[in-house]
């Protein structure tokens, strides 16, 4: 059945996604976040496997346009506010 | 049918590592390539990201573990061997 593949893959991509959460907000603490450059460049290119991932699970048909946009924009948008919240306590520190 | 996800999966990879190689073969001349170290970066988040796109299949059980290695080590090889040639060609200029 067409389905099996299809959950298996959403399942394995949501998998992904979750390491790169776990690596984010787990092991890296937010001193080594603020100090090495690093870091950012690790989840950089984390999440442009990710998004690649994402889009070659939509071009072999197993997501839909919509769940791809969702699996990227959600990950995104928390990594995007985690670094803002990184940024915010690195202003106040100073202040 | 499950096979038509997996033949489809298998076609995209195949695609995906036709255009690194035109990518390198054809839009890369070899003068640009003897000199911006940037085309060798390209490549290899190319290769990284076409690797994890290969892994993601595997996992999917959509590609056999056999199939995964051989898209992989069929692309590596022949890029491996098209910086060789150029690392020749140098050394003649030079010699």
């Amino acid at each position: 059945m067409e389905k099996t593949k299809s959950n298996k893959a959403l399942t394995v991509l949501k998998t992904d996604a979750k390491k790169i959460r776990q690596e984010l907000f787990g092991q890296f603490d937010e001193l080594c976040l603020m100090q090495c450059p690093i870091v950012e460049e690790i989840m950089d290119t984390q999440m442009l496997v990710f998004s690649r991932e994402v889009d070659f699970a939509k071009r072999c048909d197993l997501i839909s346009k919509e769940t791809a946009l969702m699996l990227i924009n959600d990950l995104s948008l928390e990594i995007e506010a985690f670094y803002q919240e990184i940024t915010k306590k690195q202003t106040q520190q100073k202040g």
